[in-house]
Parts: structure tokens; sequence; C-alpha cells
């Protein structure tokens, strides 16, 4: 029983890039408190970040083909635009949440639409590097039966 | 050091209403589970909820002449036209998570659209009842500091 | 056994206002002639009306709660913009007949677009108060079976 | 004095026609029960369906030029479609109810605009094959003088 | 060496049809008008008007078939909406000019678009009945050579 | 004789709310000022702010029934939204003239849009709490004729 | 056990029709390619084509009352426009293929959108009028049963 | 009595731009036609070309202030956006016919639309220079009271 | 110390031009009047009105240049369209007031958009040519400082 | 001479994803029968499967350098947002057919547009994975001069 | 052998207007250093401003019947909506390159659109005023037959 | 102290891809001229061309790393679609020049909207492969402080 963290373009760059809207953890730190959670809840954390789009693509398969129990997913600017994205995660069963660091929408106005959500369990947004914390708890909540799904 | 957590239009029908979209739960459940949480920060939480808008406006107002620390909040259906709001929200300097029990970005497209983001510090959506609580704990987060603002 | 004729904003004014557009006839001249139908039929009429929104929206909620079997709405203005009573109509199992005295479909484009009717189960326009009677004839039609639901 | 009930492209298949949306009662059942409403008003009905748009024109002209006192027409999907139509009956002086058997605002986007609405007198949507009498006696009233016009 | 003069639906009732928008020539009124010029021009003139689209798409292939040299086209309200039309003059090589008697682009924006006009000649509109003598002249000079193609 | 001076929604904020771009003044500063501009005009000047939309339509179809002679509204964000308002103004006969403190032309695109505007008498945005003395000069020069209406 | 092979507006003119388009083919040679098709697979093809909405319509009622199994549908540009076709297609069971000669995804933007996809079970373009043979192949696969339906 | 013959932008140009689709005429030969014209008609007649919108204007007014009884008038690319030259038409009380040279319905979408249609009396559009001609007989025979205004 | 007021197209028509619209008083009228107040407060007033775009430039340009302490602009049509105005404004640092002797927002859609109000300090729209008086005192007050800016 | 069959992102969970739509072949059925027809046709066929927009881009562009005769495309989610695969197809000579297993055209609004089609030679939607195999033949048929390009 | 550098509306405010957008070069500054250039080339530069639209088209005009080989031109705010220059641009056959100063994308919306670029050679935008000298060089380049045209 | 020219889909086939839109000049070439000029300005120049957009995105985030001084970016056809891209742009602090070797502003509408540019410091389009040259000067000339950034 696993579960992965996975993180679109330009994460890679968290702590570096625009601190004013996205905060100084890094990634790193992200995937350290996680791990932490996981932990603490017996299960396992797989991590995964990368810029290329096929790259997430196959990153949701394999974790579909590892029986994996959710994922937390920043898909980053492919929010806006990957139907390819979307249809991996209708091609899979497993249950996503969907992680936004900044308040996606109070920002431009592409950023304000995901394409993403229709297919989602749900959505957390602005809430810093603490929503990926919160999504973790939520998905394990969900294996437990206690969020309706 | 108080809270409020704020229900609008027809959330006094949880659990009445549509329960495979809205689940089973009933406000009161909420209100009962967020008092555990307030208890247990030593803090204060007020509840309300209203059909009416200018009865939301007025309570936002108050929390700020009340001197509050926090709102989450469940606009309903206003979420999608309610400018008013948006400017009461803007009016006070209080920090507002907007929180929806179904996943809004999933379902019709006029749903897809909140014109209160803009002047809120975070959404939570598609967690059921479990994203006020989620909420709440980013509050108490932020007034500790801990979540950039 | 009862009915619910509900009146929304400016309706209060139906015989002073415009009345090249909505007539003479006064909302009192409506529900008498609504109650003299109910007493034919054996059952009962309950009347309110409303200015505000939330009023409307509460009246709703009420009627479900005592059991009515349904409500000839006229929600005036409200019907283009709002889904707060769009959800309050979804959040009751009672059927709703949209009532309008003008032909919205013939005056300004904002007027063309019911955000209720997606959730109502029929509409009747341009036929002056009299749209009403043939609402509730509906209505009471519906009740014995003799009309699909 | 007479009227004309006209009903537009695939209508002659009522009652074979997706029985969910549009009901089990065939045309000839509509038309009987007109027959009898208009007996028993001392007064004569006309019944008419086409599948041709150019053939409904006529059927309006033709109307006109038989002095008929009003037309009750399910003009089908030529509603969303057919500013022909329209000009055919701004170009008579009969008034015209549309009438629709399923609620077309609760249905596909296209079937939210009626191009001909502007140009009739009333609507009735969304109260099965029930509507067609409505509309007649609406169409009476109106005729006795006790409908605005 | 002929010409075709068509009209399409609704154009029959000229002279009855809202003569504050149409004038109060007939149809049969046009055709004596445009045969006097045929004659004065030793040419021939062919008429024909329809409510049916089918029919004017016919009328237009026969046009071809039988080497006339240019159409005067009232389109009426399929103006706005008939590619069928469209498609029936680019697939012949007949000069086609579409007449509006009234000032179309005066009127409802519905009627400010021609889906035809991409694949006419010309067009003249607002000039009353005198449009169609206009439109006559022009096609006798562009078959002398005098007007460029 | 005798005007009134209607706020709509966070106007009682005023002086503490955004004061960057509302200013310094509050709802009391303005109906002060107005007071003094009514004696100086031997004319009396009732005043109304609420938060509550029905409330607003209340206080205009009120004034109607006092027999009112003008009214000064600055309507808050319900100027863009709310057609109930619209239709309360269009059913009373008193000149309303639109008061906004800030140029809302200027600020964000949803605040372009007025829906009041088609029904009232003038408009005057973006002259701070000035604008609303000017609001009444113009209503009581066009009640001295010296206005065209 | 029979099919129908349907074309709409204009494709009678094929061969003579912008051949640059269109090609060279007519419509008899394609009737004639598919008969052959027909006998070896031993079953019947019927052939229609019609310039009228209206016939169209009928000849897709009829084909549901003859027992057909199957449409070959060519709708010319009745394709972007005909809400009446596309009840007519759904108010039968016959499965509908359509087919266009050209590629229509890659002309005007008006031919860009056919209102009838939604009601048809798949669509060929641009493969001229072989084309037409290919949907006959699918049909005949589809009623062997080796095609999901 | 006298008449205006207006050329908008680039007009000047007429014979050197773009020969294909304006032909070779020069705005010279336009003017020598139309002089022969006036002459037969006893009638004089008046021509000025600008590239400037406000000499256009300021000739509109001009005309106005002589008495001009029709103004034959190419605004050239103004077409699609003066609204300042709309005004300028509709503050004088001299009927103007719009005149273009080529089908602007068949050519750019910009083209499409003429923003100063709503206030001319009638537009000829693809018919070359004779356009100006047909125009020029439009206005003679619409003062002799043959053309209904 | 002085002001300029500045009038757009056509408003040297005023008095002649659709007086129902726009009253009878002329321009010269309006500029008497302004003259009044500016002896009143011992200022000097500069009047321009031009149909010219390119001199209304010209004029702001100017302003600048010769010191002046504010500009009252009725940009008459420019106001829907000339970004080279707005361009203008933004390059002097001069307040400008907007005023609309009719009331713009309740007339044709394309008066509803101003592309110079996000550059203007405010607007009067409505209050006929008293408006120039209001925005006088309004340019006035902001000059003693009593007007925030 | 070869051709080459390309799958886009997602393709290569056929059989395990959403059989209910895209029914239960696997990519790897698809090739099999591809082949078999391939070794009829004496040509041969090359197999090419990625969720990397980058690597079919790459594959498109290879095809061109081997002389490869045709491509038989299914872009997935691609279709509707890469104009970087439009480039790459317009940068080869080789003809493209555009294959989808469902019928996009019937599914939700954004499966509607496909970015490439401008740039195929033809398309094919909703005949499952036969769709694969008649558009083989018709490229097939196509490089035999028996159909025109 | 001679160029024309081409500025428009408010263009000779540079240097005092807005520096932070535009710099604080002046338009003499531009024309002193494109002159050098000129020199270096043993080409002639003429050089030419106005706020007014028709003196550019007259500019474009006359650089046309002078025989220069190439303008430089900084449209101003008329890029965004003079299809009148456009078609000055179209009618006469010289090169142009458009230049703006500041990068015109990344500003508000209605900057983002040029109404002339269709017409026009290239475009360079953002780079200050060094942006006309490449422009410059561009057109030397071309004349040299170096840049395929 | 470097320079990166960056080079995205389809530029791999320069001078083989539609000669007449893209010229026939190679990636070397380009690659070869550039040499040239960073040598003449004692600087280094890197080079990377990629269909892939996660390796662009890469790229971008290395030249970051290794401190670059400025990116020549022809971003081809994610130009119109990359968020990704943008989002890579603006996490690092380099100057970005977008060149387009062909005019897209006179293009497909697809191609007239960039989402880079509101990032990038500035935009060359059309002028062909010359336009790299001018973008490196201009990046020169900006770390040598002689272009305001």
């Amino acid at each position: 029983m696993a579960y992965l963290v996975l993180n679109g373009p330009n994460l890679n760059r968290l702590g570096k890039r625009e601190p004013d809207i996205y905060g100084s953890a890094t990634l790193r730190d992200i995937e350290v408190r996680l791990q932490r959670i996981a932990e603490e809840n017996q299960t396992e954390l797989q991590a995964k970040q990368s810029n290329h789009e096929g790259e997430l693509i196959d990153a949701i398969h394999r974790a579909a083909d590892d029986g994996l129990k959710g994922i937390i997913f920043n898909p980053g600017a492919y929010t806006h635009t990957s139907y390819a994205l979307r249809d991996a995660i209708s091609s899979v069963e497993i249950p996503v949440i969907e992680v936004h660091i900044s308040n996606i929408h109070a920002r431009e106005a592409f950023r304000h639409t995901s394409v993403l959500s229709a297919v989602c369990f749900g959505q957390i947004a602005g809430l810093g590097v603490f929503g990926y914390e919160l999504a973790f708890s939520a998905l394990l909540k969900l294996n437990k039966g206690e969020l309706k799904e």
C-alpha cells in the first residue's frame, strides 16, 4: 500500500522560483514532510517530478500498474492545457487530488481553468506547501473509508 | 482569539439534500467536529448559516468588528455570482478560506467560476465535510506564522 | 395535501407596475383565483411573496418540510441570476412550475435565460396572470398521475 | 371561427420516438383531445403536421388567408433555427402560442434558444401533451377578450 | 439568353406583409417591372418564388442546366442560415446578386449576417423593390462585359 | 417633497474600508452634507443603507408609495448583477441617479457593467463622496424643470 | 435486411460541381459501387438523394418503418445546421454513419461543426467517394457484431 | 437642389490600388459619370474625397447646412469602425446610401460589419464603380417620392 | 491657472442634432455658463471643439505644455474607440473628467464601453449640459485639495 | 515502400482503459491486424506509440527522412491542442489520416475540435479499432492513384 | 533611393511621456540615429510624425508616389484599430516594418492585436528605440536582396 | 559570459520545411552566423534545438544555473500554447527575446497569440533568419546597459 506525490513543470525550481508567490520551501522539503506522514501511517510514499508531460503520463500509468492507492498531484502549468494528462487520470482508477501552492483562482485568468479537475477527486489551492500535507491526510482518510468517494 | 465557520444558502439542508453529492453529514455534525478542534487548540469557534446574502455580508462585517482571526467560508451558490460578498471580504482584513464540499470544478460549468477566490486566501474543494477541518487547520497554522500569508 | 404559489421580487407591485407589460390584475386577484381552484379541487393553497432571495429560499425549504405537493413559482428577476434558488429547488423533491406573466423570451436579452429551468418541471410564459391558473391545473394533473413526471 | 394545431418535424413519430422524453401519446391522441375541446367551445380545429419547413410556412400563410383565430404551434427543432418561420409568423396577424412537450430549457444548450419566441404570444414547455390543451384554453380566453393581447 | 428572378420565403406575401417595412408593391408588381426591362433589352426573364429551401436549390440547379445568364435572388430569411443554398450557388457558375427590400443591416442583429454573400457577386439592400431593377441592370451590364466579374 | 439617499452593500464600512479606493469619509459624513443641502433647498432628505438586496427593493417601493421626488442611489456591488433592483426602479416613476465613489469604469472588468443604468436617469462615478452632492443638485434642478427628463 | 445511402443537398450535382473539391465521380457512380458491395454481401441497398430537408427526414422515418439496418448519410450542408435531421436520427434506432467527400475539418470554419455527429455512430471525412464504401463495410461489420455498438 | 458624392480613405488611389479588387476606373472617372447623370436630371453634384475622418464629418455637416438632398457615401475602411461618422449621419436629415466597390461581405471578416448601416438608407456592394450610379438613381427616385423612405 | 473644456465630434451640432436626445442648448450656451463659473472662481476657461481625432490629441498635448489644471472632456463617439486619445490622456498629468450629455449606459450597446475611462479621473453621464458644470465644480474642488485624487 | 501507424498518449492502455468507450482490443491487436493487411499488399508497416509529444514529432520527421508513404495517426488528446504536431505534419509531404476510436464529435466539447485536421488528408472517427484498417485501405488506394489527393 | 520613418499619435511626446514605459529618448534622438545609419549606407531618410490618422495615410500614399524603398512605422495606438491605415499600406507596394518601443504583447489586452500586421513585412516590439535601428537594417538588407520578401 | 540560442519544435527541419514560408537557410546556417557575432563580441554562444517541451524547459533552467546572460528563443508552435514554458521563463531571471522567422501576426489566427510574450523582453517577427542576429545584437546592447530593461 503506497502513494505517489507527483510534481509537474518548474516545481524543481521551488525555493529559487518567485519566492513571493511560491514560498521558500524546496521540493525536497515537501517530500521530507510527506515521508514523515507516510511513516506515521505505516504506508509508503513515492516521489517524482518532471518537466515532461509524457513522463508525467508514464508515471500515472505506472502508478496504476503498481497498485498505488492515491496520487497527490501538482500539475504546474499543465493544469490549464493538458487533455493528455486528463485522459491519463481517466485511464486509471486511482484517486487523484490536485494541489496548487498558490491560489490559482486569484492569479492570471488562464490559471483559473483546470482541464484536469473534472477527473480528479478534489482540489486544494493557495495553502502553500502545507496543501500537500492536507491532500495526503485526505487520501489516507479516503482509503480508511472515512471520506465518501 | 476566535474563528468563524460561515455557511451560505441551502447548507442548512446538508444531510437531507442530494446525499450522493453532498454526503450524509449535517451542518450540526460539521460544527461539532470543528468545536472539538477549537478546544484542542485553546481557541473559540463561532458558527453561522444563512440563506440571505445580506446576512452573510453582515456576519463578515461583524467578524471584523469582533476581531476574529479567520473565516472558514462555504458560500454555496453565492460563490458564483456575489460581488457584494466579494466586496465584504475585501472590506475586512481577516483571512478567508473557501470550502466546497463537492468538487465544484467537476460539475456544471457555472460552478467552475468563483467570483470570491480573487479575495480569499485559498480554496479546498471536493474533500467532503473533511474540507472544513483542513481549512481550520490551515487557518490555525497561518496564525502561528507557519504558513506564508 | 397543499400547494404553494410563490412570487419573487417586485410582484407585490403588480397592477401598479408597468401595466402595459404586466396587466392590471393585482397579486391579491391572482391568489383569489387560485384559492377558488384549490377549493374546487379539495386542496389547499398557500401564498407567499418576497423581494428577498433568502426568504424565497427559506419558503422552498419550508414547503419541503411541510410536505407540500407542488410550487407555482414566478421568480421575477431572480430567474436570470439566482443559482442559490436553483440549488434550493434541487434540494427539495417538490415539482416546481415556473410562471412568467410576460413573454420573457420576447423581451430584453437578459430575460431569455432562466438559470432555474434546468431544475423545474416546466415553464409557462406570456399568458398573463392566467398562466398561474394553467400551472396549477398542470400540478393537479401531475399529482393525479395523469402527467408523466 | 377556427383554430390550427400545427406540428413540426419528427412530431409524426410521437409515441414511437424516445418515449422517456416525449411520453407515449401519439399525435392522433393530441388531436382527438383538442377536437373535444373545440366542440365544447363551439369552434373548429384544423390539424397539420409536416417535416418540411416550407409546408409549415405555407400552412401559416393559409391560416391567415382563411381567417383563423389562433395557432397552437410546436415547431419541433425548427424552433431553434428557422428565421423563415419567424418571418411567416410576423407576416400574419394571428396569435401563435409555442408548445414544447419536453422542458426544452432543461435539455441540451441548443434547445434553450427559440428564434420564434420574439414573435409569438407565449410559450408552454415541459408539461407534456397537456401543454397543447393549456395553449388552446389560452387562445380561447384571448379571443373572448379575457387575456390582454 | 435569359435571367431568373428568384424569391424566397414569405415574399409571396409582399404587399400584405408588414407594409411599413416592405412597402405595398406585390411580387406580381415586381415581376411586371422586370419583364418590361427584359423586353427593352431583348432578353427573357423567368420568375420563381418558393417558401421551400429545397425548391430554391432545385431552381438554382435548373438555371444552370438551362444556361441562364444571371439570377436576381432575394433569399428572404434563408439569407442568414442556409449553407445549403450557399453550396447551390457555388455549384453553378451563374452570377447571383442578392437583393433585400429592407435595409437588413439596420434591423435585428440576426439579419446582419448573410451566409450567402461570400459566393454572390454583389448585394443591394434597403432600396425597396427598386433594388430588383438595379440588380437586373447590373447583371445586364455584366453580361455586356461592362462590369468586371 | 422629499428625497432618498440609498446606499447598498458594504457602504456601511465607508471610512474603514479600503481608504485608498473609497476615501476616509464615513456614511454619516455624507448624510450630514446632504442634509445641509436639503435644508438650504427647503426639502427633506431620508437616508437608508442596507446590505440586503430585498431591503433595497423594499425601500424603492416605499419611496414610490411615499411620493418621494428622487433617489440618489449607490448600489454597491449590486450594480453589476441585480436585475431585481433594475425591475424595482422600473416599477416606480421616481428619477434615480447612480453614484459610485470610485471610478468603476477604471477598475476590474466586472465593475464596468451596470445592469441598472438602462433604467436610471444618469450616473456619476469617480468623484468621491462629492458625487452624492452633485447628484442631489441635479435632482433638485430636475424637479425645478431646469434639466430635461 | 437492407441499407440506405442517403445524400443531401447539392450532391445531385456531383461530378459537375467544383470537381477540384468533390472529384469527378457522379452520384450514380457511387450507387453502382455500393450496389456491387451489397450484392457481394447478399444484402440490399436503397438510394435516395434530395435537396429538401423535409424529404430527408421523411426518408429516415421510412427507413425505420421498413426495418433497414443502417444508413450511410452524407447530409451536405445540412450537416452544420439541421437540428431537425438530428432529431430524426434520434427518433429511430438505426445506426447512421456520416460521410463527407471532402475533409470538412480542413475547410471554412462553418464546416467544422456537425450538429448531427452527437447522434451518429461515426464519421468519415476527406476520403473522397471511397468514404461511402468504407462506411458500408463498417455497417456490415457492425451488423455481424464485429464492431462494438 | 444638389447631391454629394463623398469618398473616404484610400479611394484617392482608385485605379492604382489593388486593381484586381477595385478595378481600373479612377475617382475622376466616377465623378464624370455622376456629373453626366446629374445634368440629365437637372440637378447638381458635389464631390469630395478625404482620408481624414474629421473632414468627412465636416462634409456631412456642411451638406446639411447647404440643404443637399442626398449623399452617395463610400466610407472606405471607416465603414467598420467610425461611430463618429455614424453620429454625423444621425445628426443630419439627409438620406445617405452606402456604396462599396467590392463585395465587402465576401472579403475579410472585419469588412462584414458596417457600423454605419444602422443610420443609412440602404447599401450597394460588389457592383464595382457602377454601384455609385445605381445609388444616385435611387436617391433621385427617392426625392421624386417614388421610393418609400 | 486655467481649465479646458474640450468637445469631440458632432458636438458642434448641439441644439440642431437630435434634440430629444441631446436637448436644445448649443455649445455656445455651455461655454457661456462655464465662463461664468470660471469668473466666479477667479480662473480661466479655454474652449475647443473638433471633429478631428488628431486635433483633440493635439489639444490635450498643448494643455499639458500650457500647464492647464484640468480638462472637462466630452469625447463624443471617440469615447468608444480611440485608444490614441487614451494614450494622449496618459501622456499628460492633467486630471480629465469625461462628460456625456445623454446617459450612454442606457443607449445602444456600443455606447456602454468607454476606452478612455481607465485613464480619466471620473465620469458624469445623462445629466444633460448641466453635467459640464458639475464636472467643472469637481475639478475646482480637486485643485483646492478637497477631493482625493 | 512502407507505412507508419502512430499512436499518441494513453493508447498504450487500450483494452485496460475505459473499455465501454474504447473497446477491449489492445494496441498489439491493432498492430497485428494492420501487419496482416500490409503483408496482403506486399508493403511494410512500422508501428510506434508514445505519450511524449516530442517523440511523436520526431517520429513524423523520421518517417519523412525514411521516405514512408503514409501515416495512420491516432493523436489521442494531442488532437485538440498540439500545434507543434500540426507543424510537424505540415513540414513533411506524407499523407496522414487521423483515426479516432470513439466518435469524438459526440463526446465532451473539447474533443470536437482537431487542430490537426487542417493539415491531414482525412479523418475517421467512431468506428472502433476497425477505423485503423479503413484508414490503411484508404492510404493504399491513394498510393495506387485511385483516390484523388 | 530613400526611406521613411513614420511615427503615429503621441510619439511627439517621447521622452516626456511615461518614461518608465517608453524610455527617455526623444523622437529627435531617434531621427538623428537613423540619419546616421542612412548616411553610412548612402541612402536618404525622411521623417514624419503626426497625431492625425488622415495625415499618416497621406504620408504613406506620398511615399509611394515618391518611389520610397521602405517605411519604418510606429503607428502608436492606431495599430490596434485603424483599418484605414491597413488599406493605405495595402494600396502601396512599399515594404513596411512595424516598430513598437514597448513590448505591446506584454501590456493591456487591447495592445495585443495589430490590425496592421497582416499587411506589414515584419514586426519588432519591446526593444526600446533601438527597434527603429534594427528595422532600418532589415529594410536595407531586404533591398540588397539578402532577406527573402 | 555566454548566451543561448534555443529553438523549439520543427525548427530542425528548417531549409527542408515549407521554404516559401521559412526560407532555405538551415539551423546550422543560423548557428554559424550567431557564432561569428559571438566571437566578434568576445562572448560565447550555446545552441540547442528540441521538439520536446520538457527539454526546452530543462534548457531554460540549466541556462539559469549556468549564469547565462540572455536567450534568443524561437519557441515554434509552443509559442501559442505552452504555459509551462512561460512559467519556466518566469522562474529564471535571464532576459529572453522571442524570434519568429515568419510574420506570425500575418498568418493563421492561432499564430497571433503568444502566451510567452508577457514574460519575454521583446519580440521580432517576419524578418527571416536575420531576426536571430537582430535579437542577439539587442541582448548584447542590453548587457552593455544601452537598452533599458
